[in-house]
């Protein structure tokens, strides 16, 4: 596919994905779609055309800001409807048990704020996070990541990132990964006006210990780290 | 505690179990009271006093004979309520799914035969089993596993096995192991009259692929080697 063509055709999903209320997808789409735009613009010999396409990118940067804003308000902290102080050495936690509730077939989009994915047991806290998202979130269609980058192995954190993103899309859920070093607040946005906000974010079970025992797999036996759970509505939500 | 008064302890209790139709625990207590009561009474020098050890020790092996026969009659295989085909590459199918429902709060009893207890996902699945176990039959108290030893890495097998035990007994289950080399076929049966047969036994599961992707830890999703499952009361289930 030509550049240009992919271009129109980022464009043309963002629009589709605005007009649908998924804005963080839109998001997504737009910036890429005006980056495509952009580098097959310079490229354009003719003035008039190269004038015309600058005129659509401008018009596409101003729908891009109008989502941030969006975006932005639905993330806007409202109030919190639920909260649980997890102690050190507690068990009876899994995440279906602390946020699955709010987890349903109205969460069509998710953004997870988790700075760290670096180790095993992080990536794995990942996709526990994520089978339960498939589960109970039918309708999802887009979940947005961001984390830090591994300082030490970036290449693994791209492949590991890399498969799950495939294997997240050949489940017609799109995976768009975000790198930013200054994220230290852990933070989940879903969709239909939940923001689950957990102090150690989706890290907060200790190691089984021995390996081979009861909790090894089903993490309501696991002992947990002290932290707080806290779930907000967003300050516009509307579901 | 004096070899007498473990071998004194361990046939009460094998009385008691005994009594309340735990039938596999009282036969590994009376065994193991009996092997202690015989090692004891060897270096008894008081001729009468042995004679009345030898008399006991009979009595007991009577019982446990007797106890052992009521075994086989309960593993003797009834009628088949229950089957289901799995096929390669099938989905959706986790041990609840397929015989969670037959594990209730009158399970008091389980006996595990499952030849292949040597590779990491092969204690991940048994521990994923007892999980169930522990979740579903609130009235465990006994677990009786039979597997094969592990010719390459006895020490390791021993020492993961022997954590489960310490595991298992610290939630006032007792575990009972026993090495069984010539043992090929799979079962499970719980006390409560059900007897689970699977072809492949707990180890029906491809390996996640790749690593990071959703099947890693709900196995809903991990994809399934063939293999046949069938649910069996056993010939003389009053339950």
């Amino acid at each position: 596919m030509t550049t240009a063509l992919k271009a129109k055709e980022l464009l043309i999903r963002a629009v589709e994905c605005d007009q649908n209320g998924r804005i963080l997808e839109a998001q997504t789409l737009y910036q890429d779609g005006i980056a495509d735009l952009m580098s097959f613009v310079s490229t354009e010999p003719d003035d008039q055309r190269r004038k015309g396409f600058l005129t659509r990118i401008n018009e596409y940067i101003n729908r891009a800001d109008a989502i941030k804003s969006r975006i932005n308000g639905k993330l806007m902290l409202g109030k919190v409807i639920a909260h649980l102080s997890i102690n050190e050495n507690d068990t009876g936690h899994d995440y279906d048990q602390i946020f699955g509730e709010y987890m349903t077939k109205k969460t069509i989009e998710i953004l997870i704020e988790e700075p760290y994915l670096t180790q095993n047991y992080q990536y794995q806290n990942l996709i526990r996070f994520l089978e339960l998202a498939v589960t109970n979130c039918s309708q999802l269609k887009y979940i947005r990541l961001i984390t830090k980058q591994d300082a030490t192995n970036v290449d693994q954190q791209r492949t590991n990132l890399g498969q799950i993103k495939a294997d997240l899309e050949r489940r017609n859920v799109a995976f768009h990964i975000k790198y930013e070093d200054s994220l230290h607040d852990r933070r989940i946005y879903l969709s239909n006006g939940y923001i689950i906000k957990i102090g150690r974010g989706l890290h907060f079970y200790k190691a089984s210990n021995p390996m081979y025992s009861i909790g090894l797999t089903n993490y309501k036996y696991r002992k947990c780290l002290q932290t707080d759970v806290d779930i907000w509505t967003n300050s516009n939500s509307t579901d």
